[in-house]
């Protein structure tokens, strides 16, 4: 079995230093900027390029995919302008519709999956058969993977906790308090939702173990990237600054800026995330989202 | 106005001493052990008498509640054996049917109250008029009150987050790490939902505020009862210990010896909590509940 890894080279070389020192990759696991030499013959292609390169990025190495090569997309977001998700960005850079394609999430910190701690994850594609096959490919006695059909659900929630995790940040970095955080987190939950049933997602899918299961972790556990920008932000940092200061990319940022023509293309009311997107453009302050939010009618806030 | 509030009149006593040293009850509080003159005279009840003790509590009293009272529910849980919630308890205990009665609940934990921060909240009561009245009554520039007619919804998902809340504080206890944290949680609210919807609450109460909303600050804030409980469970202490060095009631405990009734009752599928009252029953060590559960069928764990 050749498993080919598509992302962030730096990443892989670095997992085994800079990031993970505790932690050594796999004697069988080669790192590459080859990206011929890593496509040709694999079996499977795990693909974890940042939303906003993937397309460019897929294009430039098209040539070496196999048309029957299936996609197992790890990247969570919106491409800005587009709109699109990883299911369609893969496929129409491959100029292939058929290309196979699963999307792979759930509530997974890497450190914990590397120290075999119990994780639970989703593989969602429209494909039933793929998605039991990739069950058996990654499931072990400590990741328990479930399959679902639906990609769009699994793909949005995906995208959009990290805007609600920068939401989440903000309330840390101004004090708020855990009331309002957990207010605030139950509100994006139902505003993601909307959107996603909108979009031809199940609700249960949302409500589930890659929707409010991972926005959970994400929110409530300090170690994501997107929660370390909204608590700066919260603290009154400028944003320019904090992301010249980090070297990964916060997906959040990206996907904030197009939260907002999703809420206008689909017609869905969404405070929460919609003023995460303003404090981003620097239309609004941390402090008068709050009062806004509020201060808003119950109607459009409660009846969720 | 006068709002009489029923409950521990030591944790009343003991608000601006023990409990909150840094606190002091309002010059308008008065506590007392006289539960006549608490309740003659009184326009509003806020009631916070553990759900166990609350039907003798209130038959003890009732003598003294006038028929058009209304009853604010603090009080979390089922009644054992019962299986009643405080919409039936309250109204039986004082044999009126037609007891005012408003289930007040939602992620608030009283020193972020007490301090200030920003809160939201949620008042349910069949009486669309009353839960109005009592939005007005205790709203506030800092505590958003919703009103919601599904009092079923809002007093089970206040009820069985005290149960999972012991899960999580057993996840916790055994070291098992966020990932575990936020599967184990976002299952536990599919199975408050499946039950709930069971007895007849609205879905969307139990995926908003007074739902996943409490629901995550239970489980993810270190400050619950319940919790610690489960932690203690978790790192091998026997129940007996626990309790016995507890000096408030931890609702969780008592309501999960409700929960498998419940599950049979209405025939629902609740792995996790199911298990919690097996821990509690020393049916099942939290190791071997834990290990269960990663080898359900993902049929019955995922299709949430």
């Amino acid at each position: 079995m050749y498993v080919s890894l598509l992302g962030d080279c730096f990443c892989i070389l670095l997992l085994g230093s800079k990031y993970f020192p505790d932690h050594r990759l796999p004697e069988n696991v080669v790192a590459t900027t080859d990206a011929k030499s890593a496509l040709l013959g694999a079996d499977y292609c795990l693909h974890a390029v940042p939303v906003q390169f993937s397309a460019s990025f897929l294009e430039s190495v098209a040539e070496y995919v196999d048309p029957g090569l299936p996609f197992i997309s790890l990247s969570k977001g919106l491409e800005l302008n587009t709109l699109r998700m990883m299911a369609q960005i893969i496929p129409q850079a491959l100029r292939n519709p058929r290309q196979p394609f699963v999307a792979l999430s759930g509530p997974s910190f890497a450190l914990e999956l590397m120290d075999k701690l119990p994780t639970a994850m989703v593989v969602a594609s429209k494909d039933k058969k793929l998605a039991n096959t990739v069950q058996q490919l990654l499931a072990s006695s400590h990741l328990r993977i479930s399959t679902s059909s639906d990609v769009t659900g699994v793909e949005i929630a995906g995208a959009l906790k990290n805007v609600l995790a920068i939401a989440a940040g903000i309330v840390e970095g101004m004090n708020l308090g855990n009331n309002s955080m957990a207010a605030l987190v139950s509100q994006g939950c139902s505003e993601i939702r909307w959107l996603a049933t909108k979009m031809g997602a199940k609700p249960t899918t949302i409500t589930g173990l890659s929707g409010t299961g991972d926005i959970m972790l994400t929110c409530f556990v300090n170690l994501s990237r997107n929660r370390t920008v909204g608590v700066r932000l919260g603290s009154g940092e400028k944003l320019e600054n904090i992301l010249s200061s980090m070297s990964q990319v916060a997906e959040g940022v990206s996907t904030a800026g197009a939260v907002i023509a999703l809420a206008q293309k689909y017609n869905v009311k969404m405070p929460v995330l919609t003023a995460v997107a303003r404090i981003i453009d620097n239309e609004l302050t941390p402090k008068k989202a709050v009062f806004e939010l509020m201060s808003l009618p119950q109607v459009i806030l409660i009846l969720l």
